[in-house]
Order: structure tokens, then sequence, then C-alpha cells
């Protein structure tokens, strides 16, 4: 029976100076590359092999998944690196710092772009440096792909393409795929595997650097899951 | 006009050890991830910019592959990983120090097998550990196609299966192409590249972290060539 594993990449740079990251290409802090390679480690102590990989476009997310699989000597693993598994897009709050924004737009403003399912964030204009557009590695997106800011409902649309178009073809032909990405795409994923609805996937959050283990049937229904 | 990048890693443990390395996954040295790195910077001085990657099943490699992509800040970019690609395999010389093999074997006889074109080490026997038939990685090649111990013609031979079904086609697909792999391997690209002789090729010695640059034309006939 096929089985998936969702590894939420540690701390990032941003992460520490507490701002809004979404597409935002920010590496690693010293402390999440270590979460990346301690769950590598327990992954391999708990006898796991994964034999597919996929991550993000994102370097925080494609480090963690480099890290990982050297810590459980699988580097030469296929990989699969699709923008469709980036985090959320965060339009003009991206860059900004939480706390000057919640001072600038109000608490209740800001938690409700941070934790509703709908509403969006601030869009970009095209011409800002931050819209995709403007960074060659989404050049071969049309324009309707590209995003100026997303609800975690626009996420949830994009990473279905992902689930349904590679993910699923991946979970017939191997044993264990494990993917790498960040806590709102992995939200998605798990809506989409548990059936969830639009209420109960804003209350979901996954811990960083904490495989989940999800045991799958033939028809890919969920038959049990744990944190690794 | 299509561009290739060819890039040998850099010194791995067992270079260290002087010990003949093959298909033995060992790690690169500290020295060898500091070339990876040096090779990713320049690479980004000079203005290159690949769009497709390579590399082999082998750390030292895949290693090298991402701390040059890194060093870029194209950590993005789409990789194949290619048994193919690997080293020659050293058959039963493999682990064996290169110092003590010459005093065992004579001088003449090892070098006959570093330096001859169609000579092949002494083979492994499928119940050594050593042999691929018993590393979960290859489970998927065929009997004929596990190695017991390779001639640097056996080599060319593989490696020209990865050439023509994945590189080429890479080739007409993306404008700049990053192969990350071994000294073997990568003579064996140059020896079709340059419609070199058995002779020839056993001359050829690419250096070490140092990304060679290939112009092709549209016949992907090469027009010129220089090192970063």
């Amino acid at each position: 029976m096929p089985r998936l594993i969702l590894l939420r990449h540690g701390q990032s740079q941003w992460n520490l100076e507490n701002r809004f990251t979404g597409w935002t290409d920010v590496p690693l802090s010293a402390d999440g590359r270590e979460e990346a390679r301690q769950a590598g480690l327990r992954m391999k102590d708990a006898g796991l092999a994964p034999d597919f990989y996929f991550t993000s476009f994102l370097r925080r997310a494609i480090h963690t998944l480099q890290i990982a699989a050297e810590a459980m000597e699988r580097d030469w693993v296929p990989v699969i690196k699709d923008w469709h598994l980036n985090e959320r897009h965060y339009g003009a709050l991206q860059g900004l710092n939480k706390t000057d924004t919640a001072n600038k737009f109000g608490t209740e403003q800001v938690h409700e772009w941070r934790r509703s399912f709908s509403e969006r964030p601030p869009l970009l204009d095209t011409s800002d440096e931050r819209f995709p557009g403007n960074d060659l590695r989404y050049a071969s997106l049309s324009a309707t792909e590209l995003p100026r800011g997303e609800s975690l409902s626009d996420t949830i649309d994009r990473v279905r393409c992902c689930w349904e178009e590679r993910i699923i073809p991946a979970l017939r032909h191997y044993d264990e795929v494990l993917i790498a990405a960040h806590g709102n795409s992995l939200r998605a994923l798990i809506m989409m595997l548990r059936h969830l609805s639009a209420d109960e996937i804003t209350k979901v959050e996954l811990p960083t650097g904490q495989p989940l283990l999800i045991e799958l049937d033939q028809r890919l229904e969920v038959t049990g899951q744990r944190y690794i």
C-alpha cells in the first residue's frame, strides 16, 4: 500500500525576523538546517525509505529535502521540483514585519489575512519586483497562473493540479513518496487527503521538521497517520 | 544555440585516502565541497545560468551539483539523476589502496587497468557486497545492465544511452545544460561530442571542480569550449 510522508521545512531567516515570507526565496537558518537533519535521521531510524521526492521551487524546502535525504543516505532518489508546492503567496505583505503590519492594519485584519480561507492579502502590482512574473524561474508560467497574492483557497486550487497530475501518478508507481514543502501547501494536501472542510483546514497546523507519515489504501484513502 | 557545461566533482574522502572508488558512494571531503562552491560562484560570475541539470546516482556528484547550484542561486532548476552517469565501475579493485594494488599486481598492470580503453579490472562475484545488484538503488536494473567491473569502453557504452535518450532531448528544450559527474563518465561525453578515437580519449583528463563550457550548434556539433 502506498505511503506518503509530508515534511514541513524548518526555521528560515525570515521566520527568525518575524516577516511575511510567501514566495520570497529566503534560506534556512542554522536551526532550520539542523531540524532537517534530525528529520532525516528520525525517518531512517524508523525504517522509512522514500523512493520518490517532491519539493517546491523555494530553497528552504529544497534544502530541507536535500539535508534530510543526505541524513537518510538516499541522495540518489529522483526528485520533482514543482512551483505548485510553493508556500501561499502573501502578495504585498511579503517582506513586511508581522508586528509592524499589525500596527498598521490592525490585529484583526492581519489575523483575517492569515487565518481566513478565502481572503486575499493586498495584491501586488505586476511592476513590483516581488511579482513572480519578474522572476526568471517562473518565466514559463502563463499570466493567469502567476499569483499577485493568494488566499488559502487559491493555494489549495493550484496544489490540486500537482496532486492530480504528478503526486497521484507517483503514488501509483512508488512505495513511499516524500514531499518537503511549506505550511500552506502541505495543508492543502491534507485537506484533499482527509476531505476536510474550509473551516476544518484553517485549524490544521503542521509542525516544522516533523515528518508526518500517512498510510493510504489502493484508492488513496487515508488508513492511518503518525508523526515520525 | 545550446550550451553544455561539464563539471567533474572535487576531492572525495577516498581520493584523499588514495583508494579505487568507482561506484562506492563516498562523500566529498571538505576541500571537495569548497571546490564545488567555487565552481558555482565562477559560473555565476561568468553569467552562466543553467536551466537543466544532470547528475549521477553517487553522492559526490550529487552534492557537487547541489552546492554549485546553491552558489549560483539556482536550486530550483530541474534535475535528472541517472546511474548511467556514474563513475566507471572498478570491479574488485574498488576499496583497494592504489599503492597496495601496484605492489600486489605490479605497476604496469595497474597502469593498464587505469589507462587502457578496453581492459577490464578483475570482475566482482555477484555475491560480493560491492556488486551493484546487492544495492537497492540499482534494483530496477536488469542483470545485463549491472556491471561487475568496467573498461572505459564499457563506461562509454552506457553513458551513450543517457546521452542519446536524455541529454540530447534536454539540449533541444533547454538553453544551458549542466552535468555534474565523474572523470570517466564526463570523458565518455567528450569522446562523443568531439568524435575522438579510443587512443585520443585515454589521454583526455578533465580537471576537478572546473566547469567546462561547450558551445554547440543546432546539430550539436562543438563550435567552441573553454574552462570557466
